[in-house]
C-alpha cells in the first residue's frame, strides 16, 4: 500500500500540541517536591536534619544512570541495523522526551498527589524514566513499520497503561517490584509484541549491519536498574549485589549454550549481548530481597540458558507460525527474563521468614504486621503471581487496542518495502557512506502488487570483489 | 599562503615550558583543601559530623560526568566531521589537560585563597572542568584551521579571561550562575565566534562524515552541568528537574520546527541533537531557582523553536554576509541559548517572592537580607542582565584581541587547502581505511592563488558504483 | 601447527562446569555483609545511625564506574585490531564474568570471613572488580593467540595469585595500595607479558584498524579507580584530586615527547591515549596519601615521558629481541607507569610525618601507633619497595607456569595464520561490513611450512584506487 509518508504538517502540528497540553498540565498540577523547594530549609532546621539527608543524594547516581539509558542506550542497543541508525536514535529520543512528560503526570496523579498537586523529586524522574523504558521496550518490537507520529501515539497510550498497571500491582496487590521485572520488562515486551503482531506484514527483512559497535550495555544499565528506587540503605545495597551476581553467571551459561548449538561451536554476538541484559531482568522483582548471593547465580544460570535458547527455537518459531516478527529479540531480553523475574520474586517472598530478615527487617520489606494485617509471606507470593498475571493480561489487551489504533491508514507508516529505511523520515547527510539513500524513496510506484526492490548497501557489494587471490 | 607547520621544535618546547610553569606555580600556591587534607580527621571529632558530611560525597558523581563530559565529550561532539577526528578528539584533550590546571590556579587566585595558599577541593576541579567547557564551546568555532599551539594560547587567554569574568559577575554583581548559560556558553560561544571570525579564510568546506555516531549527549551532559556546583541540598535537586523538564520540551519543539521546514517533513539529525543540548543550557542559570516545572517546560519550548530555526536560517547567514564560520552551529547550541539562558535567569530572580522561597530559603538562595542589605529581588534581576552585557562584552573584546594575535604567521597553523586535514599534525595509521591520506599534505606547493585540489574521500566513491539496477 | 578450534564440547563444558562450582561454593561460603543484610534495620536503630550511613553511599558511584570500566571498557580498549573486535569484546565479557566470582570467593577466604562465611558488600564488589582489571591487564597482552578456553584457565590462576599477592602485601607487609598501582597494573602487565612470551609465535602483525573509535577512556577510568577503595572522607577526596591533576601534567608531557621524536613534528594517537590511562597508574599507590598537588603534577610528567619513549623504543625492542609481542602496548600502560607508581608510594610514604599528617591523619591513613608498633614512616617505605619486589617476582613466576600450562596442545588455541581472527571463535553477521570473512578459516590446510595467506580485508583495497587526479 502506498501511505503518504510526508509528514510536513502532521508531526509538527502533532508535537506542538502535545508539548502545549503538557505546559498547561504541568501549570495546573506540578510543583516541587519538599526536599526540592526552597522552604526545606525552614523544616530542615527545625527538624535537625543533615543536609545529606535529602533524597536527592540517595538518588542521584543511579538516576543520572538510568536517565542516560534511557535517552541514550536503548536507542544504541538498536543500532545494529543497518540503514535504520538514524530512526533507532532519534525516534527514541523523541518517545523519550514526550514519554516522560507524560509519565509524571500519570504516576502524579496515581502516586504522588499531595494537597492537589503532584509534587516532584529525583524519585519521579527515575519512575518516568522507568515508564518510558517499557516503551522503549515496545519500540523495539514496532522499529522500522511505524511512524514518529504512529510512535508517539504509541507512547501515550503505554505510558497510561504502565501507570494503571503499576498502580494495580504496588497499591491494590502490594506487590514488590524494585527492578521492574513485571512492570517495565514484561509488560514493555509483551505489549510491543502484540502491537507488532498486529502490524504484521510481509516487509523485506531488516538488514543487520555493523554489530561490533553495539556495546553490551548490561552492566551499566542494570546495576542502577535494579537499585535506583529500592528502599534506602540494605535493599539498595543487596539489590547492587544480587544484580552483580545474576549477571556474572548469565554470560557464563549463555556462552555455553551458544557454543553448543552452533554447528562448529562458534560464538554468536547477539547472544553473549543478551546475557547481560537478561541476567538483571530476570532477578529484577527479588533484587532488593533476600535472595542471597548463590540465589542470584542461579537465577543467572537458569535465565542465560532459557534466553539464549529462546534466540534460537523460539524466535523463527514466532516469526514463521506466529507472524510475530521479534527484530530485537526483546522477547529473549526482556518478555521471557520479564517472567522468569516475577516468578522468582514470587517464590523468594513466600519463602520470607523472621529469621533471614529480622522483624524491622521484615516490617521494612514487606510491611507484613504494619498496615497489612493478616498478612503473610505467603500471600504476599500469591499475590505477587497475581500482580504478573494482571501485566500479562493488560499487555496483551493493550497490545490489541493500541494495534488496531496504529493500523489506521492517516498516520503516515512507511510502504511495506520501505520498512527499516533512515532516508523516509531523515535528510541524509550526502557524505554519509554507510547509508545508502535511494533517488526518492517514498515517491516509487509501489503497491503489494509489485515486488520489492531488493535495496543493496554500498559496502557489502565493495566486499564481493574477489579479495583472496 | 604556504606556513611551516613542522612543529616538531615548537610544540614540544611549549608544552613541557607551560608544564614547568604550572608545577612551580602549583608548589608555591596550591595546597589541599580541609576535607582533603589529613588533618580533616582531627576537626571532624571536636565538631562531632559524620564522616558523610565531606564534601566529596555531596559532589562526587556530578564531577565525574562533568569531568568525562569535558575531556572526552566535547571531543566527540565534533567528530562528525570527516577526516578531522583525531584532531577533533586529541586536540580537546590537550587544551582540557593544559586548561584545567591553569584554570585551578585562575579561579584559586580570584576565589579559593586561604592565608596565601590556594585551596584545592573537589569544588574547585569542577569549576575549572566547567572553565575547560567554556574553552570547549570556543574550540568549536575554530577547529580545523588553527594548530595546536595555537589551541594552547587560545586556552591560556581565554582561561584568564573567564576567571575574571567569572569574578565580576560572581563577586562584584553578585549574579547568580550555577549550570554557567552565561559564564560558560555564552562567554564561549561569542569569544570562539569572534575569534574565528578574525581568521577567516575561504577554506574549502569541511566535509561531514559519519554523523550517526555523534551521540546526543545532552542528558548525560545537562543533568549534571546544572547542578554539579549549586548548593547543597534542594538547589541540586531542583537543578536536575528542571533540567530534565527543558529538555525534554525542547525536543519535541525541534523535532516541530525541523520537520516543518523541510520541504518533505523530513527530520534533521543535527537539529535533534542540538535540541539535547540547547534545552540544558538555556535553563542553566535559573536551574537552582524556584523556576517550576511549568516554567522549565516553557523555557524548553521557546529554546527548541528558535536554535532549531538558527541552524536553518542564521547559521548560513553568519557565514555568507558576516563571513563568521559556524561549522558546528556554536551559535545555536550554546550562544543563543546562552542568552536566553542569561534572561530567564534575570526575570526569575526578580520574581523572587517571601512567599515562594521561605525567609530562610531566600536568604540561603540569594543572600538578601544577608550581607546584602538593601537588596532585593528587582536589584538582583537587574545585576542578573548586567552580567550578561559585561559577558557578551568581555567575550567580543577578548575574542579580537586574541584573534590577532592568533593571525601572527609563526604558530604552524595550517595552509587554506589543509584545512581540516587530520594528517597535517597526526601521524595515521595506515590500515585505517575511514581516512584519507594525501602524499604530503604540508608540503604542497600551495598558496593562494593556486585552486584548491578537491580532497575526495574514498568512501562516498565507492558508493557512486549503481547499485540499484 | 593445525589445532582443532572447533569448541563446540569443551567451552560449553568448561563454562557450565565453573558455574556449577560456583553457585556450590557461594552457597557453602557467601553471605551478604552486614550493611547488605535485612538485620541491618534493627541495629540501624541501636546504633542510632543515619539511613545515610550505609557503607553503599560511600561506594556506590565509584563502584558504577569501576564496573563498567571492567566489562566494557577493556574491551573497547582493544577494538582497534582489525578484525578482532568481537573477540576483544566478548572475551573481555567471558573473563569478567568468571573472574569476578571467583575473586569474590578468593578475596573473601583471605579478607572478609566472618564467622565461616565470606560476607559480601560493595567494597567486595569493587575489590573483585579490581582483580579483574588486572586479569584484563594481561588478557591485553596474549589476546590474538589464545582461545577462550584458555582465557578462562588463565583467568582462574591469576585470580588466585592476585589475591595471594594481595593478601601478602597488604595483611603480611602491611603496604598501602589504595589505586593498585602494584597488585592491579604491575601484577597484571608482567604476568600478561610472561605469558605472551612463553606463548611467542611468529604469527602474521595485528592488523590495526579505525583507531579514531578508540576513546580516551582515562579520565573515566582513573579518577573512580584511585577513589574507589581508599578510605571514607578526605583519603577518597585526595586520591580524587591527585589523580586529576596527574593525568593533565602527564598529556602534556606525552605531547611534548610524542611530537619531539616524529621527524616532522607530528603527534600519534596512540601516545595521547596512552597518556591519560599512564598518568592515573602512576598515582595509583600515593593517590590516597598526602602527596600533594604538585606532587601529582610532578608524577604525571615524569610519566608522560618515560611511558611515551617506552612506546616509540622499548615495545620494537621487546619483540624483535626478546620476542615478548606486546601488541596492546601494555607495558607502556601499565608495567612501567605501575613501577613508577610503586615506588612514588613508597617515597611518599617514607616522607609521611606528623606535621603533614597529624596525629589521628596519620594513625588513620598508616595505622602507625595503631597496631603497629615501632613503625615509622622509614619502616613503612621500606615495605613498599618489598611489596613491589614481592609482585614482581609473583607475576614473573606464576607467568611461567601459566604460560607453560597453556602451552598444552588441546586447548582449542587458533592456527599461526588465524590469530587476531574473529571469524575463528565468532559466529559473523553476514551484511556486516568492516569484517571480512574467509571462507573457512579454520579448516584451510596449514603448517608452519606453509606460507601464511595475507588476509586482505575490504576496505584498504577501495581505498586503493587512486583518488586524487
Amino acid at each position: 500500500m502506498a501511505w503518504n509518508t510526508n509528514l510536513r504538517w502532521r508531526l509538527p502540528l502533532t508535537c506542538l500540541l502535545l508539548q502545549v497540553v503538557m505546559v498547561i498540565l504541568f501549570g495546573v498540577f506540578v510543583r516541587y517536591d519538599f526536599d526540592a523547594d526552597a522552604h526545606w530549609w525552614t523544616e530542615r532546621k527545625h527538624k535537625n536534619l543533615s543536609e545529606m539527608e535529602n533524597e536527592f543524594y540517595y538518588r542521584y547516581p543511579s538516576f543520572q544512570d538510568v536517565h542516560v539509558m534511557v535517552f541514550v542506550g536503548f536507542g544504541f542497543l538498536m543500532t545494529f541495523l543497518q540503514r535504520y541508525g538514524f530512526s533507532a536514535v532519534g525516534f527514541n529520543f523523541l518517545l523519550a522526551a514526550f514519554g516522560i512528560q507524560w509519565a509524571l503526570l500519570m504516576q502524579g496523579w496515581f502516586h504522588f498527589l499531595e494537597d492537589r498537586y503532584i509534587v516532584v523529586g529525583v524519585e519521579n524522574l527515575i519512575n518516568a524514566d522507568f515508564c518510558v523504558a517499557s516503551v522503549c521496550v515496545a519500540f523495539g518490537a514496532v522499529l522500522g513499520k511505524v511512524s514518529p507520529i504512529q510512535l508517539l501515539i504509541m507512547t501515550f497510550f503505554q505510558v497510561t497503561l504502565f501507570a494503571v498497571n503499576e498502580f494495580i500491582l504496588l497499591n491494590l496487590l502490594k506487590v514488590k517490584d524494585a527492578g521492574g521485572s513485571m512492570t517495565i520488562h514484561t509488560f514493555g515486551a509483551y505489549f510491543g509484541l502484540t502491537v507488532t503482531r498486529i502490524l504484521y506484514r510481509q516487509q523485506p527483512r531488516a538488514e543487520q549491519g555493523e554489530t561490533e559497535f553495539c556495546v553490551p550495555v548490561g552492566p551499566l544499565c542494570h546495576d542502577c536498574f535494579n537499585s535506583a528506587i529500592s528502599y534506602h540503605g540494605d535493599s539498595q545495597h543487596r539489590a547492587a549485589i544480587n544484580t552483580y551476581c545474576s549477571l556474572a553467571a548469565c554470560v557464563l551459561t549463555s556462552v555455553a549454550v551458544s557454543s553448543a548449538l552452533h554447528k562448529k561451536g562458534k560464538l554468536d554476538m547477539v547472544h553473549i549481548q543478551n546475557a547481560t541484559l537478561a541476567g538483571g531482568v530476570a532477578v529484577g522483582t527479588a533484587a532488593e530481597m533476600m535472595l542471597m548471593p548463590y540465589g542470584a547465580l542461579i537465577i543467572g544460570f537458569i535465565c542465560g540458558i532459557i534466553s539464549t535458547l529462546g534466540f534460537v527455537y523460539l524466535t523463527p518459531f514466532l516469526e514463521s507460525r506466529l507472524h510475530i516478527q521479534d527484530t530485537c529479540g526483546i522477547n529473549n531480553l526482556h518478555g521471557i527474563p520479564g517472567i522468569i523475574g516475577g516468578i522468582v520474586g514470587a517464590v523468594t517472598a513466600a519463602s520470607a521468614s523472621l529469621e533471614v530478615y529480622g522483624k524491622e527487617g521484615l516490617v521494612h520489606s514487606f510491611d507484613f504486621q504494619g498496615f497489612k494485617r493478616d498478612w503473610t509471606a505467603r500471600t504476599q507470593g500469591k499475590f505477587q503471581i497475581y500482580g504478573l498475571l494482571v501485566t500479562l493480561a493488560m499487555a496483551l489487551m493493550g497490545g490489541i487496542i493500541v494495534g488496531l489504533i496504529l493500523r489506521l491508514p492517516f498516520w503516515g507508516q512507511p510502504s511495506d518495502e520501505n520498512c527499516f529505511e533512515d532516508a523516509v523520515y531523515w535528510e541524509m547527510p550526502e557524505g554519509n557512506s554507510t547509508v545508502y539513500i535511494p533517488e526518492d524513496p517514498t515517491f516509487k510506484p509501489s503497491g503489494p502488487s509489485v515486488p520489492s526492490v531488493p535495496m543493496v548497501s554500498p559496502l557489502p557489494m565493495a566486499s564481493s570483489v574477489p579479495l583472496v587471490p
